[in-house]
C-alpha cells in the first residue's frame, strides 16, 4: 500500500464549440476517450459554466433587448453596454457595488458576483449575432442531469461540478467556485470532529467542491486555447452529497451583507 | 504528442510531528523520497502553514500573556479566551466583524481573515504547554527561504505556496488560500490578451496561487489525519515569479472595507 495520497487532474483539448441542444455528456466521453480516459466511479467531472450555459441554449442576442431607464442610468455610472445592463439587471436581485468597470450584484441565485455572470466576450454565435451569455437557469440541476446522462452512456456513478471564476473582496484575481455540483458534498461539515489532539475543531466547515472548482480552473485556461472540462481522479469523501446551492451563505448568517 | 494537459498532486503522509528548529526541506524531500518521488523543475510544493509557524517556532505561551481591557472585553463579545483575543489582537490592524464564536481581523499582513489565522485548535507543545500559533512572520519570506533550501539540496528549482483556510463573505465553507510564495507568479495577469474570439478580456487576472492553495487543500485533510505537504506536478507559467503579498488588494481598490 502507497503512503501517498494522489490527487489527477486532466483536461482534454479539442473539444468543438458547443451549441445549443449539444449532448455535453456524448462530447465528454468523447474527448476522454480520444485520450485512453474512460469515466470511473469516485471520478469527478469539472465542466466551465460557459459550455453548460451554450448547451442549453441561454443566449440572449443583444439587438433584442431594450433597456430600462434603470440600465441605462447603470451603464453610464459603470462604462458598460446599456443592453448588456438590462440583462444583468433581469438575472439580478440587486446591486452590491458598482463603480466605472466594475458592477457586482447578487445573482437571483444568491451568487454576489460580477456582472450577474453574464459574459459577453465569448460569446458570438455561428451567425455573427453579438450575444450574451446567461448562467445555466438551475446550475444544481444541470449538473444533475449531466451526472445522470453520464451514468446511463457509461455506468459510472460520477460527481460533477459546474465551476465559474469569481473575484473576491480583499483579495485580487479570479478563483474558480462551484456553481452546480451533483453526486458529492458541496460542502464537508467536520464540526465536532476531534481534531489531531483530540480538541474538537472550530472552524470546520470544507468549501469541497469550491476547492475542486478551483483545481479545476488551474487547467482550464482563459484565454486563446479553452479546456472546458476537467477530469478529477483520487478525490476521497464520505459526506452525503449536496448540492451547491448550500453553499450560498444565508442572510441571516452573513455578516457582509 | 498527447492531447491531455495533466495535473498530479501528491500528499506525503507521515511527516513528523514540527518542532521549531525543524529542517522542514529536508524532512518534505525525505517524505516524498520515502515514496519514490524526488522533486523536479517546475514543481510546486504546497505547504500547510501550521507546520512552517511551527518550524519558525511562532508559538506564545497563554499562560504568559495578561490580556488588556479591550481584550477582555471582546472576549466577552465573542466567547473566547481573552488570552488568546490578546494574542490575535497582536497580530492585527484592526476588527473587522465580531459577533459570538467568530471574530474576522485584518492581519497586519493585510490579509482578512479570522482569528488573525491564530490557531489553538491543534497546538500544544510535547510538554503539554497550551499555546497559541501565529501565522509566520513574513510568509513571502518564508516560502523564499524553503524554496532556496530546497534547490540547494536537490538542485530543483521549484515553486513553494504557503497556504492557510479561509472563510469568505456570502458563501460558506473554507477554501485554501496563499498566505505565501516563491518561484511562481501569485497572479496571473491576462488584461488586454485576446479571448477565443479575439476580443479583449474583461476580468482577467487569475489568482493562480490561490487556486494552487485551495488545489492543495483537498489533500491535506483537515482532522484526523494531516498530510500538511503537497506536490503539484504539470502547472504551467508563463508570467513572472511575484509574492503572495500581491494578492493583498490595495484599499484603494477594494470595494469592501
Amino acid at each position: 500500500m502507497t503512503n501517498l495520497a494522489v490527487l489527477e487532474l486532466s483536461a482534454a483539448r479539442g473539444l468543438k464549440n458547443i451549441e445549443p441542444g449539444d449532448d455535453l455528456a456524448r462530447l465528454i466521453i468523447a474527448a476522454f476517450a480520444r485520450n485512453d480516459l474512460s469515466l470511473r466511479a469516485g471520478d469527478v467531472v469539472v465542466v466551465a459554466q460557459k459550455i453548460v450555459s451554450k448547451a442549453e441554449g441561454r443566449l440572449v442576442d443583444l439587438a433584442t433587448v431594450t433597456p430600462s431607464a434603470c440600465a441605462v442610468q447603470l451603464a453610464a455610472e459603470t462604462g458598460k453596454d446599456p443592453r448588456l445592463i438590462e440583462v444583468i439587471l433581469s438575472e439580478s436581485v440587486r446591486v452590491v457595488r458598482k463603480r466605472p468597470g466594475l458592477l457586482i450584484v447578487e445573482h437571483r441565485l444568491g451568487f454576489v458576483m460580477a456582472n450577474a455572470g453574464v459574459d459577453q466576450s465569448n460569446v458570438t454565435t455561428s451567425d455573427g449575432t453579438q450575444c450574451a451569455l446567461l448562467l445555466p437557469e438551475n446550475p444544481d440541476r444541470s449538473a444533475a442531469a449531466l451526472r445522470e446522462r453520464l451514468l446511463v452512456l457509461t455506468g459510472a456513478a460520477v460527481g460533477v461540478v459546474i465551476n465559474d471564476s469569481f473575484g473576491r473582496p480583499w483579495r485580487r484575481g479570479t478563483v474558480g467556485v462551484a456553481l452546480g455540483a451533483a453526486g458529492l458534498p458541496a460542502l464537508i461539515d467536520l464540526r465536532g470532529r476531534p481534531d489531531l489532539f483530540g480538541r474538537t475543531m472550530e472552524v470546520s466547515i470544507i468549501g469541497f467542491a469550491d476547492e475542486i472548482a478551483a483545481a479545476a480552473s488551474l487547467l482550464m485556461g482563459q484565454a486563446d486555447e479553452g479546456r472546458p472540462v476537467v477530469l478529477v481522479r483520487g478525490l476521497d469523501w464520505s459526506a452525503p452529497s449536496t448540492a451547491a446551492a448550500t453553499i450560498v451563505r444565508p442572510p441571516e448568517e452573513d455578516l457582509f451583507r
